[in-house]
C-alpha cells in the first residue's frame, strides 16, 4: 500500500523492510574496492551480525575467486544471512539446460539466486540483438529452470525505469514472465542511476498495484544524487525489498548507501531493520568495512561520520549547549556516533571551553581566566593558519594548552637527528637509518635505529633513546598514519600534514605534525605521541625520568 | 503550481529557478573550507560567468574578513551576480534600529541581504527564551527596517519544516509576517537536515497555495542523504528559490549540492540555470572550486566525479561501445566530463585495448597478437596486487606497456641514489640533501641536489644528473604531489602509494609509485615521469642522449 496521503509526516509502511546487501557483487565494481577472500567471510559475519537477512556474494561463473568465496561460506555457521548467487538469464539462443552462465550458478551452491534480464526494448534491440519475445523467453525458461533445481530466485529487471518510460506494457509483461515462472522476488534495477524520486516513486506504485502480493525490490545507483532518497521513496511506494552497498560502493558514483538508508527507515520512518542496540553499532561497521577494503572513512557520511555531529559555528554551540535536539536530526548515540565540536577561526571562545571539558583536560576550564583562554585560542588560531588541524589530534591539543599556559615540562630535549635513505644498485632494496641526539635530565643521549621507511627510522632510534629513562614508552604502538597535502599545487614544496594514531593497549590518541618536509611533520606527530604519553608523569611526584641504569619494567 | 500528477515523467515546472549560492557563508562552516580574500573574489567571478544570480558572501559582524569581501566585492565588475549579505533578525528585546547585528547588515553595503529567524515554536521556547509574540515581531521589525533602508530582504525561515510539524499555523505565520513587512522571498530551511523529500515536497506544495505569489526558496542540508533530492522535490513543488553550496560543502554532512541540483534541473527536468555551453564548464568549475580551498576532488561526485562516467565491468564496456546512451543517465559531455574505461582485475583484454586507443598509445591495439595483450593484462595485474593503481596515471601505464611488450629503452641506468635529512637542535631548520649516481650512454654521472624536503632534494640531484644529456628535462614541472596510505592501521610500515603529475606546459601527465619508504614510492614516479617526457627519442633518430658536452637548449 502507499503513504497515507493525509499523514505524510508518518507515512503507512509497505511491511518489514528486507535489506539486500550487494557489496561484494556490485560494491566490488568500484574504483579501489578490492576485497580479499578472508575480507568476504569476515564481511559476511558483520552483515549477519547486525542483522542482514540477503548478501550477494558475487557474479558466478565471471571469476575463480567469486565461486571460491560461495564454496567458503557454505563452510561457515551465519545467524540468518543468506548468500545469493548473482548471474543473468540464459543467452539468446541458447537452451537453459545447457546455458553456462546459469549452470555456474547452479556450481555455486547457494540455495539463493539473483538474475538480470532487460525490462527495455532499447535494450533488447540495441544491446541483445534480438526479439521482444526472445527476450521474455529468455527470462521466463531462466527463472524457470533455476526454480526446478529448487531455488530462491531473485529477478533484477535491469534499465526498469527506462524501459516503463519508453513501454510500461513490455515492462510489466516482463515482470509477469518472471513472475509466473517462479521468481520470489522483482527487482527494479535503476541501472544508469538517472530516475529522479517522484518519477520512480510514480512508477513504483503503479507495478504494486499490478502485482499486489509480489515481493518489490529497489536497486537504485548514485548518478543524479538521489541514491538513498530513491531507495526511501521506492520502500514507501511498495518496494519492500531494498538494494544497496555498505558505504555507498559501487561503480561509477556508487550504489545507494545502506549506510544511510538502513538508519532513516529505522529513525526516521519506524521501520524494523534491526535491534536499536545493534544499530548502535553502526559507526563501528561502517568503518570495519572501510577497513576491509582500505578505504578512508568518507567524514561527510550522513550518521556515520566524523563530521556527521559536528558542529563548528558559534550559534550553534551555544544551541547544542542548552538543547542538543535543537540542531541534532538524531541522536548521535543511536548509530554509535557522538557530537563533535569544531575548533576553527570561526570559533571563539566557547568552543575552546567546551572542547577542553569533553577531552577531560587535567585544566578546569571554568577555573581559567579570560587571559588564559585568550592565550590559547590565539595560540590555536596560530597553528591553525600555519595548516595544523586539531580536530582529529586530541593530544596534540592538549599538549598546545598547556604550553600557552606555560605549564608544559619538557621530558627531553631534542639535540639533532639525521636520517638517511639509501638505495645502491637498481633492484636492490632501500634502506633507512636514523640518529637522534637528545638530552635527559642533563644526561646526552645518542641513539641510531634502521626502519623499513625514514618514519619508521626515526621512531625506532627516538624509542632506543628513551626507553631506558622512560620505560612505558616501550607500550607505546602507532596504529595509524596519515599524510595529507595541503597545497598539492604546489608539488614538492607542499606542506604536508601528518596525523598519526597511537595507542598503549589501554587507550588511543592522536596527533599532528605539519611542515614542508614529510619528516619533519611526522617527527612532530611523533614527539607528541610520546610527550602525551609522558603527561601522568607531570603531574607525578615521580616526574623525574626512571633512573637511566633503571630496567625497562616492560 | 505543482508538478502534473498524470504526467510525472515530465512534470510541469513551477518556473525558473533562481540559484542562491551559500558557499562563502554556509560552506566554510566545513571542517577544512577556508577560503582566502583574493579567493573569495575569484569563486563570485567564477559563479557570475557561469550565470549564478546570488552568492551569499559572508555573515556581517560576524567577523573582519567577511566585512572586508563585502567592500573588496563593491570594486569589482560582475555580469548579473547579486552579492548577498547574511545576518539575523534583531535580538530579543532590543530595537531593530540600535541592533548591531542589523546595523552590520547595513555597513557591508550590499543592495541585497539575508536573515534568518525561527519558525519553531520549541526554538522559541528553548534557545530563544521568549514568547512567539516577541518572535514574530523580531522577525517583521527586522524585515521592515532593512526594506525602510533600501535593502532586498530574503526572509530565511530557520528550522522551518520542524517547524511547521510541531505548529503549522504558527510557522505560517512567521512566513505571513515577512512577507508582510516587505520581504524578497521566503526561505524553508532544513537546518537539522533531517526532513525526508516526501514530508518536505508535501510541506512545500501547502505553502506555496498559501502565499501563490510569493518567491519561495528551499535550503536543504544532507544530514540524510537528501540535499539533493530535497532541493528537486522543493523546487518541483514551487519553491523556485535553490538554495545550496557548490561540491556540497557544508557543516556537518554539507549542504545540499549545487554541482549535483545544477544539471539535474537543465538536463533532466528541462529548466534552464545557464547556457548548455556553460553548463559543459561545471567539471571544470568545480575543480577551480575544490583548488580554491584545497579540497581533493570527490572522485565518486554526480556529473562531475572522475568516476562517474567510469565503467569497469566487461558487460558494460561492451555495452558502451555499441550504445553510450544504454549505460550513461546523461552524456558526460553536456557537463564537461568524459566516459573512462577502467583497468582491474575485473577487466579483461578488452578493457586494456580500449584504454590503450584512448591513451593514443604508439601500440596500434588491434595489431597486438593474443600473447600480447596477455603480457599486458598480466604484468598490470601484478602491479596493481601490489598497490599500484593506473587510473590517474597514464603515463605509467604508457611505460608498463613498453615494458610488457618488451619495447622499453631505458634512457639511463640507476646506480644508487641517498637522501639525507638532518636537524640540529631544536629550532633550527631542516635540511634535505639528496646524492644521485647513474650511467648515461656507458658514461656515470654524480649529482647532488638540495631542497625542502627529502622529494624535492631528490628531484633536483635527478635533473642536475640528466639535463646536460637530455635539455628537454629542465621543461618538467611537478605540479602535484598526492600520498595515499593504502594500509594504514600498518602505520609506519604502510604501503604508501604517491602519484605525481607532471607539465612541460604543453602537456600534463600522470605517473605512480608505490613501497612501504615514502621516498622510493616518490623516486619511482619522478622516474617515470622523466622517463615519459622522453618518449618522443625512442621512436627518433636522434634517440641517442644529447653530447653530454652540448649546451642546454633551455
Amino acid at each position: 500500500m502507499s503513504a497515507d496521503p493525509d499523514n505524510p509526516f508518518s507515512p503507512a509502511l509497505p511491511g518489514a523492510p528486507v535489506i539486500y546487501d550487494s557489496t561484494l557483487r556490485d560494491g566490488a565494481q568500484a574504483l579501489g574496492i578490492t576485497f580479499s577472500q578472508a575480507g568476504k567471510i569476515r564481511f559476511a559475519h558483520l552483515l549477519d551480525q547486525f542483522g542482514i537477512p540477503y548478501i550477494e556474494g558475487g557474479y558466478a561463473g565471471s571469476n575463480e575467486r567469486d565461486m571460491q568465496f560461495f564454496r567458503d561460506a557454505e563452510k561457515e555457521h551465519f545467524e540468518q544471512i543468506r548468500i545469493v548467487a548473482f548471474g543473468s538469464t540464459r543467452r539468446v539462443g541458447s537452451k537453459a539446460a545447457e546455458d553456462s552462465g546459469l549452470q555456474a550458478l547452479l556450481r555455486a551452491g547457494t540455495s539463493s539466486v539473483a538474475i538480470y534480464g532487460k525490462a527495455s526494448r532499447l535494450h533488447v534491440r540495441e544491446v541483445l540483438r534480438t526479439t521482444d519475445a526472445e527476450n521474455l523467453d529468455m527470462i521466463s525458461e531462466s527463472v524457470a529452470f533455476l526454480r526446478e533445481h529448487g531455488l530462491e530466485v531473485h529477478f533484477d529487471a535491469e534499465h526498469f525505469f527506462d524501459g516503463y518510460r519508453e513501454d510500461p506494457a513490455y515492462a510489466l509483461e516482463v515482470l509477469r514472465r518472471a513472475a509466473e515462472a517462479g521468481a520470489a522476488s522483482l527487482v527494479f534495477c535503476d541501472t544508469n542511476g538517472g530516475t529522479l524520486p517522484r518519477t520512480l516513486s510514480t512508477i513504483v506504485a503503479r507495478v504494486h498495484e499490478t502485482f499486489p502480493e509480489m515481493l518489490l525490490g529497489i536497486h537504485p545507483h548514485n548518478d543524479s544524487g538521489m541514491g538513498v532518497a530513491n531507495a526511501i521513496e521506492g520502500y514507501l511506494s511498495g518496494a519492500r525489498m531494498i538494494q544497496g552497498c555498505f558505504n555507498g560502493y559501487g561503480e561509477r558514483t556508487g550504489n545507494a548507501n545502506l549506510t544511510t538508508i538502513i538508519p532513516t527507515l529505522q529513525l526516521k520512518l519506524g521501520a524494523t531493520v534491526t535491534t536499536p542496540e545493534k544499530l548502535t553499532t553502526l559507526r563501528t561497521l561502517s568503518r570495519a568495512v572501510d577497513d576491509l577494503v582500505n578505504q578512508s572513512p568518507d567524514p561527510r557520511a550522513p550518521y556515520v561520520g566524523e563530521a556527521a555531529f559536528a558542529h563548528k559555528a558559534g550559534a550553534h554551540v551555544s544551541g547544542i549547549r542548552h538543547c542538543p535536539a535543537s540542531f541534532e536530526h538524531c541522536p548521535p548515540e543511536a548509530v554509535g556516533n557522538q557530537r563533535k565540536v569544531l575548533l576553527s577561526e570561526l570559533s571563539g571562545a566557547s568552543n575552546v571551553l567546551y572542547r577542553l571539558k569533553q577531552a577531560g583536560s587535567e585544566f578546569n576550564p571554568d577555573a581559567l581566566s579570560k587571559d588564559e583562554v585568550r592565550h590559547i585560542v590565539t595560540s590555536l588560531k596560530d597553528r591553525e593558519a600555519a595548516g595544523y588541524s586539531f580536530e582529529s589530534a586530541d593530544a596534540s591539543f592538549q599538549i598546545l594548552v598547556q604550553k600557552a599556559l606555560g605549564a608544559h615540562k619538557p621530558f627531553f630535549e631534542l639535540d639533532s637527528f639525521r636520517v638517511t635513505i639509501e638505495r645502491r644498485g637498481t633492484d636492490s632494496q632501500c634502506l633507512s637509518e636514523a640518529t637522534v641526539k637528545l638530552r635527559v635530565n642533563g644526561q646526552t643521549q645518542l641513539s641510531v635505529g634502521e626502519g623499513v621507511g625514514p618514519v619508521d627510522a626515526l621512531d625506532s632510534a627516538l624509542r632506543t633513546a628513551l626507553t631506558k629513562f622512560y620505560p612505558e614508552i616501550a607500550d607505546i604502538k602507532l596504529t595509524d598514519f596519515r599524510v595529507r597535502i595541503l597545497d598539492p599545487k604546489e608539488a614538492v614544496n607542499a606542506t604536508t600534514r601528518v596525523l598519526i594514531e597511537s595507542t598503549d593497549g589501554a587507550t588511543r590518541w592522536s596527533t599532528v605534525g605539519v611542515s614542508p618536509n614529510i619528516i619533519e611533520a611526522s617527527w612532530q606527530a611523533i614527539l607528541d605521541s610520546i610527550e602525551y604519553k609522558l603527561l601522568p608523569r607531570a603531574n607525578d611526584a615521580q616526574a623525574a625520568p626512571s633512573a637511566p641504569s633503571a630496567q625497562p619494567e616492560g
